[in-house]
């Protein structure tokens, strides 16, 4: 049976079959503990055909960090048609939620594990550019002034920090966490552009 | 010449120049690019020695991991006879001075790579458990509330990601930016304590 359906899959259902089996993989164990011959077994595959759609273990790694970024993304997308304030909310919502329902997700991509792989740190800081763009999107300053610029960034990584403690504990709830890192934020725009003036 | 002086170390030498070797090369390439047998043949020993002090490839990492986190934690030790305020502002002068001196070391140490490792991960989460400490050893408060927990982990990554935008741009100067950093700190311990008690 799970050689005929394997037959009847489009190359677009099975790769979709793939990266979501391959996520499950990755982003819950060491790197070099993931057996490809195991996860071709559980897909019903040949490691042939899995090399087929992935041509190496880090090349397959980075399709599944990948997939979790464009997840993550989407749960993020700001509504443009309210105010920035509002956006900026509805952002982090979907950003607290996602890491209360793929904690273990989030933290594959956004933390560090074995090596030093420009790449690898690439696909999260793609998200993380993804993010300050937004941000400054919503924000009144049309350049980017030195100091804005490390203030958003280091917010980026204060609401990293915190959610990943948050992950752990879940109190305050979600709206109050909002309410204090859009705030965070807020009083950062103000000071760090103020002060760099001085 | 080179095969005399290899004779001559003791053990405790030998395996500080392998890691400092070792550092060079894990700290600043891919994981998978590295190669022992280069590694062994720069430092002038067989694979088979190199293997005598570090059974393997992933442990010879960690080891070059720890010592750089070792090296940051001296760095950023708080001078204990000064007043809080005092100790924090110099171990954000010895964070800042080691993120201009190593940039590419703890750049290694603190950010993603390829892989879900959670050993390599503790690493680094040692060091901030580290900081996390001496900072709430200086704050007055005896227990820590949720809200301070959370903020206080969330200022250590507040910093991480500014320090890493500022080490490609070097601007503010050192001193210039400690004062903001601490500034926030003091900003988030009076903030969030106080909001969590409403």
């Amino acid at each position: 049976m799970a050689v005929r359906a394997h037959h009847r899959l489009t190359p677009g259902v099975r790769r979709v079959q793939l990266l979501e089996l391959g996520k499950r993989h990755f982003l819950n164990r060491p790197y070099e503990a993931i057996s490809l011959d195991q996860v071709a077994e559980e897909a019903g595959v040949s490691k042939g055909l899995l090399y087929h759609y992935f041509a190496t273990k880090r090349e397959f790694y980075m399709a599944c960090l990948r997939e979790a970024v464009a997840e993550l993304s989407a749960a993020t997308e700001p509504p443009l048609d309210l105010p920035p304030d509002e956006q900026l909310r509805a952002g982090l919502d979907g950003y607290l939620r996602y890491v209360e329902e793929h904690a273990d997700a989030w933290q594959a991509v956004l933390r560090g594990s074995i090596g030093s792989d420009p790449e690898v740190a690439a696909i999260a800081d793609g998200f993380r550019e993804t993010m300050f763009r937004r941000i400054l999107a919503a924000a009144p300053e049309a350049s980017v002034p030195p100091g804005l610029r490390l203030a958003v960034k280091g917010w980026i990584g204060f609401v990293e920090a915190v959610s990943l403690e948050w992950a752990a504990r879940r109190t305050p709830v979600r709206a109050r966490l909002v309410d204090l890192l859009a705030g965070e934020l807020a009083h950062l725009l103000d000071r760090w552009s103020e002060n760099w003036a001085r």
